[in-house]
Formats: structure tokens, sequence, C-alpha cells
């Protein structure tokens, strides 16, 4: 029986997929396929990474063969020798997952070194220095990485030396320097390990390859996941490949190049290089790097080949490319490539260039757009004028690195940042530099400014990739995290300051600046909003209560309101007190006469939502949640609201403790508060027909009202609610004498009502899913508590996203289709759409178009999210028509 | 196009079945098919009365005119007329549902009189007198129950009447007296109502239809509906029938027979017989009939008719017939007969009997138990020799109308009845009479006592019904409601003193007297119980969490515990303290301390099951409720717990106020828990292993312990708590040496679970149905809630009965048959159950055994009932083998 394959080299892996080879070993095969300069080298299969933790955290013997052989492979390529004592091989070890995460996953270079092969590289490039600093380097990494260990004690004797001979960079120590280092390092590793460094470059490999799939577990790497929806499954590839020296000399060098802006999309390649070093000095921030005019300006020729190797790249992926490329005494490599992160507004600069290109179709650029980061082109910028007033505030610049507007009091670490966050303030963080472990800072802040690093550092590349504001290497700004202050210029910050940053200038300022909202109708968003409506099936409402969030709504595409919460009405100043009252009623009488006082009120709240919606459709739902919200809670205001009514405080508190429930999410709510007092739904109904009726005689336009009956779960309740609202609304129409439409539907939010959809489907015209009550009880998770238990979920990985985000497919989902098949098998043209809060989530809005709804609807910022989210689904699996 | 048929004539309905005509009007059909005689008439069918409350309330002119046809039908074979002032034909108007509704549906008697007919009746049957009080009567009726007036003032009117003259019968009232009273009843009728008594037949036959039609709606019906769960669609059905004469003078009479004692089961004809009088003065307790005797004595030919027709009948149905019957002027009518309500005793003896006699099989001999009120031959009955030994405090006898053992406090109305029983005393219920009114009150009460009324008045026959202890026509009682109070031979007894009653005598002890079980293995019982074990599918296990549990549940024949729930276990005095010491633990360490103090204890528990049950199937349930359910709430208790753990008052405080959720239902307990606190877990599983690990040892028996793991939603949820569990006790296993099985299994409560249960069943060995939590969820409703707008539910027909005692077939039922066929399609050996609170409901365990369930598991006193209700179930339904 041919045995599996786990390993492939490039030359042969070419095709078979991002899912089994990761995204970096997919590029290196494609790479090699078209010729692109690659440096010899072998896949190790996310499979593989599968197996490992399958067989309890252990490469099995077969795999390891598989290793050992693809070397022999390089070795024979090459004509080097892994760990030889002439021409010895050395490689590096990368991480590949199925999608690239910065930052997350750990890399080794230089593997292969111990005191022979050094020795011997030492010789055959007539270079000692160079080989003790990669030996050097090595040991670092493999301490810290492959062994988990922290760095500080070895960078420190790094530092030390440095310090004592007044040296400012890496390169300035000695080669003798360099070997005592060495020796430091391989003392420091046995006294911390207890066990000699290994010297066999198989022990190196396979410690190497198990760190990498270990690292695919580490907290960081779960936190990116989980902040980005990446499936624990799916497992890091691991790529070998034989080095390629930037630290060579004058004629070495390393670098990263996009073939367009990342930041603002410019049709340029936006690159970097520096000479004699290798690519983790880059990424890592630790020394800020040259523009690529460095390399134009010392090897003519590279360049050349450089620049026509890239615009290969991005011909054939039809994608703006992230590189990583290597010289080594002379000769280019490209290390890898990947479609590069960009910001949203590149994103969508790149998109339509490109189809004005003519390099990708309409449908590839709306797919091209990131739905997820999509809204951060909806954030406000710097106003200009305010800008330009406040030039006498700019105190610093630094590399625009992640575009955007961010003003915030200074935090100095991203656990603070995290925290006064959650406190409600907003920061800014401020960093010399920042490392993966910053992430939940990073998310936490408005927006971030590191003293070193590029275009392409750790900071900026994350800041991009989250549409967060963040300018780099602005040398002029001095941090001292001890005495926690920024120090520009001679003057002192501390975190009370607040400042401004602008990240599509690079430019700091003291203070706040105003902002204002982007356009969004003309232009490059206009236009791709143009192609977005053309292509996609479901419409996109907006949840909206308010003439405000009405208009905001209209702004951003909304074609209707799908959820009108009343019940937020009911908490103003006018209606509370009556409200109150009704509450308090002892008699039908009583409740009839205070909702009487209410009525013209929340009519008059309905006539601003239709007078701004004219003639789209707006949804108003019934009264939701029970009676007990409405109460004071504090003594001194019952004491008030007792004085108000004439009732006693006795009364009033036992008004409470009656009203008081164990479970209130499954307690007397929704419909069930109109089957006990069907005179609220008799109010709703004459407040939003006579509004109706109003603004459509006002203004002379055709207004259908939508009225939606919340928490049913059985037709007959169904039919004992809808003939209140239809009795009340039909004699008010007919005696306006008018041809108005209604109508009359359900929310889908109790697992019983999607279970019995082809029933309910009988009296109601429309379905909502309120995905957030059907997620609760589909769970049996109250959304208050599960904050309590949730945690351990994630942690143990029972669950990987909120479902109260991002819909539950498999539970939650399931329920929904079958009760959209078993609806419209009733009732054909059954209107149906979502207005639970993952309708403005992409991944549920896929699903949505997918099981046949008619719209979703979502917070009206959400709205322009939606609508490109649901023509990406159409594009990626469109309907029957 | 035909006109459909909504009215038949009795001899062309043979065999349409009691869904279309009602039980009475199918009967009807029936009797006349077989040769019984039975007076002329016509069913109006349950169509007809689904169309009336259609037709918004009114009956159709096309079914009006059926009805006239079939009444012309009548007038052809009788040679009478309808209104005719020569042989005038009256007739009969009764309801009749699908089952009998005993009281609950009204009747109207004499239909068709007027002065005209009234006139002619009195010159044909030379018996003015006669003509005259069937005319009164009529009157009464038509007013009382067709136009829903009160009779009191009507009944006043002769009540004076016979005082003023010193009668004691309504037959000493003369023909003048009569006369001078229709005259009067007709006066009090246009003065009540503002129009003339209606004259013309025709107009008093729909009047009578449509208030037939109606009763089917009153609250009565609706009450007894809901006790008996018959479903509000059914409607009834309306039998017009020429009248027969009970009160033409001494030839006549009237009477009620049933073919075996009713009460006893003994093979006799149990009946009652009434010289001059009409049926409805027996079943109203008017009159007290007298033994059937009395017809044998006067009239031995009819006597000889009537128990020869009577065989005929119980041969012909197969089953004990309750009949009503009429002899008019030495002719013998049946008017009804229908399969008779029996005490629980009699129905097990006449099962018996009639297998015996060859009548029935034993199939039918098991499906003849009513499920419902089997558990009443589970109730205790008086000790004999205690019964012995209160001969002296033996105060009066009556008929035993309805047998078993009550005792309580004298409770004068039903009103108080209800309301004393629900404050938790215990009454007994002491009438004159009692009324459909009256039937909360029975329902409520220990047993029933009244002073008039025989063994087929309305008491004897709806305490039968419900298998209540009943003694009727208690002669001696003298009751006075003003005054509230009892008199027997004298002596005066209040609401506060103490009867017992005898329903098995017709004896009234005062006090209390000793009560005993009875005996289940031996007898009639043991037999049927037998036949039911011989043939059900369905195992039935007991919710148990005790060992005095487990040994009752063993003792009523429980195959297993389907559900030992831990956390009772927890309260214990030996045990909370260390429960509490584990919640407030600050690290994990402090949890395991305080939880090992505790599983020695808990092992002792599980220890004391298994040698209860020995090798029989023990299902434990992992720790289920939320931690805050075990804290004190007192600020006392809240004290004494700080001194005793050594925390502040504080920090108490703030662990509860940690602890606290919003809807605990839906918070963190289940396995959540172990989810957040592993240890728990393991604690919980090494004190079931060791227990059984001990046991096993002891008794060398096997045992195979279940471990269930409630509240999963997920696969990884399921597979996280197994692996701790299965750990844990294979670990133990191995140390002891032996070979013992064990299995794991799930709770399916949380609908996520059921509709991902081919998911689960790859982890799970066992599901278990909690249909309390999955009803929770399915709808919605908070049980600890729901009970303040359930009643609301109810009043509007939404809902007809609590899910939670009948499961919801159509959601919650979708739920359960959808996890069967997943959860068995990945493991075809899945063994599923229920252990919720539907699972000991006799409608639900015909759902469980469809649905192809191994197991129910209910509460021990339920088990002998689900025994039944499986075999029923089989027998109904047989599963292919």
């Amino acid at each position: 029986m041919a045995e599996k394959k786990y390993v492939y080299a490039f030359e042969e892996a070419h095709g078979l997929g991002k899912e089994l080879l990761g995204g970096k070993g997919a590029g290196l095969a494609e790479m090699t396929s078209i010729g692109v300069p690659v440096p010899e080298g072998f896949t190790i299969t996310t499979e593989a990474c599968t197996l490992y933790y399958e067989s309890g955290k252990a490469i099995p013997e077969f795999v390891q063969k598989q290793i050992f052989d693809a070397i022999k492979g390089i070795e024979k390529k090459t004509g080097k020798a892994f760990g030889g004592d002439k021409k010895p091989l050395l490689v590096s070890v990368r991480s590949g997952a199925r999608v690239s995460m910065p930052g997350m996953m750990d890399t080794i270079l230089n593997l292969g070194l111990n005191d022979v092969t050094c020795a011997a590289l030492a010789r055959e490039t007539n270079n000692e220095r160079f080989a003790l600093d990669s030996y050097r380097r090595f040991i670092l990494m493999f301490t810290n990485i492959a062994k988990g260990h922290p760095r500080d004690a070895m960078d420190k004797m790094l530092d030390e030396l440095k310090e004592k001979n007044g040296y400012k960079l890496d390169t300035e120590v000695t080669t003798e320097q360099l070997r005592d280092l060495v020796a430091r390092y391989k003392e420091y590793y046995k006294k911390t390990f207890g066990e000699d460094f290994p010297s066999d470059p198989k022990v190196q490999l396979m410690e190497a390859v198990a760190a990498v799939f270990r690292s695919w577990d580490n907290p960081r790497a779960n936190i990116y996941r989980m902040q980005y929806s990446i499936p624990y499954s799916w497992g890091t590839a691991v790529n070998v490949q034989s080095m390629a020296f930037g630290n060579k000399g004058e004629t070495s060098g390393t670098g990263v190049a996009f073939s367009r802006n990342a930041a603002t999309g410019e049709k340029a390649i936006s690159a970097e290089y520096l000479p004699n070093a290798q690519g983790e000095d880059v990424v890592a921030g630790i020394r800020t790097p040259l523009h690529i005019d460095e390399l134009k300006r010392r090897m003519p020729y590279v360049y050349a080949q450089f620049e026509k190797t890239i615009k290969t790249m991005e011909l054939h992926y039809r994608d703006m490319q992230d590189m990583e490329f290597t010289v080594e005494e002379g000769k280019l490599y490209f290390l890898q490539t990947r479609s590069g992160k960009r910001t949203p507004a590149a994103a969508l600069k790149m998109a339509c260039d490109m189809v004005d290109e003519g390099l990708i179709t309409e449908d590839e650029a709306v797919l091209r757009i990131d739905p997820v980061s999509f809204d951060k082109l909806l954030l406000p910028n710097f106003d200009k004028d305010e800008l330009a007033a406040a030039k006498n505030r700019l105190i610093a610049k630094g590399n625009p690195a992640g575009p955007g507007a961010g003003t915030g009091k200074i935090a100095f670490t991203a656990e603070e940042a995290e925290k006064r966050n959650a406190a409600g303030e907003k920061v800014v963080l401020v960093r010399a530099e920042t490392s993966p472990e910053d992430l939940a800072g990073m998310i936490a802040c408005q927006g971030i400014l590191t003293m070193r690093g590029g275009m392409t550092s750790h900071a900026a590349v994350v800041a991009r990739g989250m549409g967060k504001c963040c300018i780099t290497g602005c040398a002029a700004a001095l941090i001292d995290e001890e005495k926690r202050t920024l120090t520009i210029d001679g003057k002192v910050y501390t975190d009370q300051d607040v400042l401004s940053l602008d990240g599509s200038t690079g430019s700091v300022y003291v203070g706040d600046i105003k902002k204002v909202a982007p356009d969004l109708s003309s232009g490059n968003f206009g236009r791709l909003m143009a192609w977005v409506d053309e292509r996609r099936d479901l419409k996109v409402r907006a949840n909206a209560d308010t003439p405000r969030d009405a208009h905001q709504a209209k702004v951003f595409g909304a074609q209707g309101i799908g959820l009108c919460r009343t019940e937020h009405m009911f908490f103003d100043k006018d209606k509370i007190f009556s409200f109150r009252k009704m509450i308090l009623a002892e008699t039908k009488e009583e409740r009839v006469a205070a909702l009487a006082e209410i009525e013209p009120l929340q009519q008059k709240d309905f006539e601003g939502l239709f007078e701004e919606m004219g003639e789209l459709s707006v949804n108003v739902r019934l009264l939701d949640p029970p009676l007990h919200e409405f109460l004071p809670q504090e003594e001194d205001k019952i004491a008030e609201l007792a004085k108000a009514t004439g009732h006693t405080v006795e009364f009033i508190n036992k008004r409470i403790a009656d009203l008081h429930e164990f479970n209130p999410m499954m307690g007397h709510r929704g419909c069930r508060l109109d089957v006990s007092y069907p005179e609220i739904a008799v109010m709703q109904t004459n407040a939003i027909i006579k509004a109706a009726l109003a603004v459509s005689k006002r203004k002379g336009i055709k207004i259908e009202p939508e009225i939606m009956i919340p928490l049913t779960l059985e037709l007959r309740e169904l039919k004992f609610v809808k003939a209140i609202v239809t009795e009340t609304a039909d004699k008010l129409i007919k005696e306006a004498g008018v041809n108005m439409k209604y109508h009359v539907g359900t929310m889908i939010e109790i697992p019983r009502a999607a279970l019995l959809s082809d029933e309910l489907a009988k009296e109601a015209e429309f379905f909502s899913f309120g995905t957030n009550d059907l997620t609760q009880l589909t769970f049996g998770f109250s959304r208050d508590d599960a904050s309590k238990f949730l945690p351990d979920y994630y942690k143990n990985k029972i669950l990987e996203e909120d479902p109260f985000k991002t819909l539950d497919q498999a539970g939650v989902g399931q329920l929904i289709k079958f009760s959209v098949k078993n609806g419209r098998a009733t009732r054909p043209n059954l209107h149906i759409g979502v207005c639970g809060e993952t309708g403005g989530e992409p991944n549920s809005i896929q699903f949505y178009h997918d099981a046949g709804l008619d719209y979703v609807s979502c917070s009206p910022f959400r709205v322009p999210v939606a609508r490109l989210a649901a023509a990406q689904a159409a594009i990626r699996s469109p309907r029957k028509k």
C-alpha cells in the first residue's frame, strides 16, 4: 500500500491548494512554477499538523522519514549537505496557515548550524563574522521558539556587549565578540535546559517543525483566530527552505515589497530594503528599513529583475502581492508571496483600478473587498479645514502605516489600553514597537503610534488588517515606559495628554481635531456600491426606532426599516408615566384610559418614521419586553410614582413583586402581553395606522405599514393577536375612506415557531427571524449570563465564535432553513427577513442569501457592509431565477 | 351538486362513527340497528356544530332545511304531527359529544309543546295533568337552557306552591295548580325577555339546537375538557328524538341501568327505577330513585324484556353498558346506551371477568383500563382492623357510589373545598347534592358526601370517573348551608370536624382512620400487570434519588432508575457546608479540597442506590442546577457561613452577587459547570464508580452504572466532559483490577442538542430526553413564570393542555422524533429514554412508544400507570420487530 504523502517539494506541489499546503506553501509552489527565483525547499502539509495533534503532539516516524527524504532532495539540487562539514545546507522553517496570520506563527532561520557547519560556512564564504552571527541568531531563535523560552536574557547579553563597547548597531559587533556570544548562548542553553544545545541538524529540524505545529495553539494565535473567525481545525503547514542570506555583506540585503501601495492603493511598487540583514530584523521592527531606492542605487541590475518579477507576479496572481525577498551576494530570491493585506481604502481603490486595467471583473472587484473591515470606510476622517488649522499642533511625523483618524489619551502598554478602553476611555497606543503580545491592546485603541518600524512592521501590518489608524517609525517620539512618558522635541506628554493621529499622512497632533463623515455616494465608493447593488438578491433594511436612526439608515442605503422596537418609545419622559399607570391599573378600564394618553404620542413617533422613510417599508414590532422593565427600582423613584399616581408605596411594591420573574427572557412578554391585555395591541395598532393614514395624506404617498407580532409560538396565538390588529386597523381605514394596505406578520424567534412555520404561515404575511432570542432558546443561553461561562467555552475550544454575533448555522441555521422551507410551502409568496444582530454579519448574510431570504435588517451603520456581503453572497452562489 | 348531509335518521346512521355522530348518536344508531327499542329520531352531526361556530354562531339555512326534513321523517314514521292539534309530536333535544361529558352538556325535553299541542296531548292521553306537567317542565328547561336564564325563580314558584299546600312531592300538585303554574311561567318569560314564549315548535327546535351547540363552549364544559384532555375542536352532535314519557302515571317510569356494577365490577345488572317520572328527575338528584326490583315487582313482563335487552346489548358491545330507559304506559324504551364509566377497581374486575367469559381478549382487557385514573388503585384504603375498631365512630350510611377512602375536614361548598385545598388543607365535600358547577371542588376534595341522589346521580357518576371516593343519598345527613353545619342524629358537625368516608361500603365515620397500601402483586391486579408486561415494548424506569424512592420504585415494578438527580444529595446537612466551601473557593486547589470532603459521602449515597437496585440499571445525572441555588439567602445564614468558612460577610455577599443570574434557567448550570470546573465531574465520577465497584464486590453482582451529562448542546462539549468522566472512571476500574462496564450518555434537553443529535450520538451511548427543559426552551416558557400568563392562554383557547404535563407533540415532539432518527442513524444501538415529567403521562407514553424509545422514566408512583400505558401503546400500534 502506498504511504500517504505529507511532504511535497515546491516543484511537485503546484496546484495542490492552500488547504493542504497553507498559503505560504501554495505561494512558493506557484512561484516556482512561474519561474520566480525561489530558494529550494518543500512543504509539510496541514494534514501533518492535524496528525501531529491526533498523535498526542508527536510527529509519526513515517512523516519524519518523508521530511528527511525531502532534505535529501534539497541536498541533491543544491549540492549542499545537511550538517555537512563542506557546503553545509542551512534551512529556514516557517509556518504557513491557510490564511495569513502575521506575527502569530513562529519561524526559525539558519537551522542546520552547529560548530562544524558554522566553521564550514565561515570557511566557504570567507566570512566568519557572518557565520557566527547566523549561528548566534539560530541559537537564540531555537531557544526562544522551539523551546519556548523567553529571549530577554540572551538579548540582554548582546545589548550589554554593545553598551560596554559603545556600539549602536549590531553590525559593529566583532567576530571575536560574536564567537564569545555563541559560547555564552550555548552555556546559557545548557544551564537552562540541563542538556547541550542539539548539534544534530535532524534533531534541530524535528524540534523546529514540532514548534511550528505547537505555535498553532499558542494564546496569540487563538486570539487572532477568534478575532478573524478562523477555525481551529485548519492547522498550519510548515515550509522548509534552503536559506538565502541577506547578511553576507554589502551586496546582500533583505526586504519586503507590495506590488501596490497597501495603505492608499496607489499603483506603484511599495517596498523597503535593508542591506546586510536578515528579514526578521525588518519584521520585528528592530531596525528601520530604507526605501527601495536604496537597492536601485546600490544594484540597479538586481532592481530591474526585482521590478520585472513583481509585475509578472501581479499579473499572474491578478491581485496585489505582498512579498519577502533577499539578495544574497547580488543574487535575488523571493522567499514568499501572498495577496497583500490592505486598508479598506486601498482595497477599494485597487479593486476599481484593476477593473479599469482589465485585470479583474466587476464581480471579482466586489469579492476583493473584505466586508468585515469595510465599515472602516464609513468612519469619520479629520475635517480638512480643522486639520489645516491644527498645523501649529503638529508635533511629529512618522510612516503613514494605516490610514484613518484616531484621537485618544496616551496608553503606554497594551494591557493599559485594553483596561482603559473597557472602562470607557478612548486611548491611542504609544509603543517603541509592537509585538504579537500587544494584539488585544491594538484592538482596543483608537490608533497606534510606534517609535520604530516601517510600513511593514508588525504594528503596520496588523493595524492595516484591522483598518486601524497607525503611524510607525516616528523616531522623534522618545518613550520611557517606566516613567510612562512620551517626549517629543523636549516636551513631555503623560497618559492624560490627548493625541490625534492622522494615519493617512503620518502626522501626530496634540489635542482633539474635529472629524467629518466620508462621502459615500461618489468616487470609487459610489462605483463599488453600484456594482454591489446590481448584484445582490437580498434587500437590506435597517433596525431603527427613531427618525434620526431612520435618516442615517437611508444615507447608508437602507431599503426600509426591518425592525422598529416600540418599547424604546415608552421610556420617553412624556410617555413613561402613562405607561406606568397602565401597568399599575387594576381594571381594564384604567388600563385603557392610561393607554389613551400614550396613543397620540406614539402616533407622533410613527409619523416621524413614516415621514422620514416615505414609501419605503416600515416594519413595527408590537411591544416586546416584560412590563416589570418599565417600573422603577429605586425607593425614591417608587415613592415619586406613588405620589404621582395616588397609589400607596406598598401597592406599587406589591405590583413590582407580582411582576417579578425568575427567567424574564422566557416570561410574560412579546405577544403574551397582547393575549393578556389586548388593549395594548389595540392602542399600538391605532397609533401605527393613524400615523400611516396621516402621513400618507399629508405627503400624497403610498404607505403600507408592516405590523409584526413578537414571540409567537402557536397558530391560535397568532390568530388571536392578528384578529385584534386587523379589527382595529380595518375600522380606521374604513373610517378614513381610503384604500390603504398593511401587512401583519410575525417574528420567528422561538424554536416552536420555527418548527410550526407551516402552520404560522397560514396567518402570517411575513416572517422575520429574531436571531437573538432564537439563539438564546436554541442554545439555552441567557445572553445576559452567558458571559460568565462563554470564556471557558472558548478556552476549551468548545465554541469558537460568539453565536450571538455570527449565526450558528449548525443549530439555529437548521431551524431557519426548516422554517423558510415550510413557511413557503404554505404560502409561496411569504416575505422573509431577519432582524437579529446577525443580520449585519457577512458570514451570516451568506447563509441568509443561500437560505432564500428576501432581506436582512441590521443597525444603520452596518447597512453598507450588509449590502456588500449580500452582493458577494450572490456572486458566490447565484440563486436560480 | 349534491348538498352535504348534516342530519341522519338513526336507521340510516349506523356505521358512520362517533366522530361524526357523537357517542350518543352513534349509540342510538347502533341500538336501532340491533333491534333495541329506541324512540324514533335523528342526529345532527358534529360537523354541523363546527359549521355553526364557523358561521358566526348561526345555523345555516340548508342545515335547518335538513333538520325539518328529518322531523317530517319522524312524523311519517310515528303518524304524529310536529305542532299538530292532533297527535302532536314532542321531541327531546340532547347533546352528544364524541366522548361522554356527563352533566356538562344541556338537554331539552318535551320540545314542541305549546297551548295547542298541550291541549291535544291532554285530550289524546286523557291525562291533562301529565300534559300540563310536561308543558311546565318544557317552559322551565327552555328558559333555563335555551335562553340561559337561571331557574331559581321558576323553581321557587313550584316550591312555594308545594309549601303553601303542604305537598312533599311534585306529584301531589294538582292539574289546576299546574295550569296556573304554566301561565305564571309564561308571564315570567315575557317579563324577563320582553317577548312571548315561542309557540312555534320550529322556532323552539332551532333555539334548542343552537343552545346545545353553544353549551359546547360553556365554562363547565371547558373545565371538564381541560381535566380530561378533550380537544375543543371536536364539537358536539345533537340528537333529536321523539319523546317517551315516563310520567304518564303508575305504569310509566324512568330509570338508569348498568349492565354490571360500576362501583365494584360485580357481574350483575345494577339499575334504579323511578315510577311516574322523567329521567331528569333522577340525574339531577331531585328525587332519589328506587331499586330496580320496583320495576320487577310492578311489571314483571317489562322487567323480563329489560333484562334480556341489556344482556343483548352487553354481548353486542362487548362492554359494560350504561343505559337510560323509560317505560311509557307499560312499553319499554331505551333512550341511550354507552360504555359505562366505572371505578378503577370495577374496570379491573370487569376486564378480568370478561376475559374469563371469553367476551374480550387479553389485549382488549388491557385497553379497557383507563391509565389516567389507574393510579387510584395504588391509593391506600382503610386498614381493615382499624376500620373494625372504628365501628363506634360510624355515624351514617349512604350509597357506596365511588369506592376508596377519603379523610378530611368538612367543606360545605365547592368553592370552599377548592380554596382550602389550595391552602394545603385536606377536605371532604359535603353537599345536599352536587351539580356541574361543583366540578372544581370535587376535583379538589378527598371525598364526596351527598344527602340526596342514588348510584347514578351527578356526584356518583363524576366521582367514579375521577376515581374519587363518594357516598350519595345519605339521608341522615342534614345540611344547613347557611349555618355551615352538618347534623347527623342530632349531633352538629362544623367545618373543623374531620370525616372519614368509606366509598366501598357507604360508611361515614367521624375522625381519621389509618390507611394501608393495596396489594399489587396478586389477584386481578397481578393478573392484569402480567398481561401488561408481556405486551409492552417500552421499559419503565423510575426517577429516584434515594434508596427509599428506589425501593418504592421497585415495588411498583420499575426496571431501573432512569434519573438520579445528584443535586438533592448536596443539600444534606453533612454535605452542604463542604459544597458551599467549594463554591466560595478562590482557587482550583481549594475547590478540589472541598470536593474531597464530599466525595466519600456522595459515594455512600450511590452505594445505597446500587444496593437497592442490584443489577438493574441506575442512571446518574451529573450536577445540574446553577451554583447560586446552594448558597444561603438570609442574612443570619450568610453570617453563619462566613464564620464557619473564615470568609468575611462582604466576601460571601460579593460571591452571591457574582453568581446572580438574570435567567438562571439558561445560565451557568448543567455540564457548563463541568466545563468551568472539571473537578466537580471528577469528584462525581469517583463517587459513582467507587460505589459501583464496592457494591458489586460486596454483593457479587454485575453493576453497569450509567453516567448522564446534562444540558449538552455541542459535540465538543460532550467530548470534553466525557473525557473527564472516562479518564477518571477508567483509572479507578484499572486500579480495582476488575472488568466493570459503564455507560456515558447525555440528556437531550436543549433544542440545539436535538437538532445536532447525529453529532452527539458519536460520543453518547444513550440519550435521555429531559422534556421539562426541552419544553421550556422550545416554547420559550419559564416554568416558574408561565403560571402568570398560561391562564390567559387557556381562557382564549390558544393552548388546551399544560405542555409540561402532556408532551407537546406538534413542537417538542417534532424535535424528539428528529433526534431519535438522527441519533440512531449515527449509532444504531443508541439507547434512548425520557426522564421528564411527561414520561409518566399516558398520551405522551403512546408518543414515546411510536417514536421508538427504549424506555420511559417517571416518578415511582407513576410506574404502574406507565407500564399500563406502554402496553396499551404497544397493542394500539405494534412495532415492527
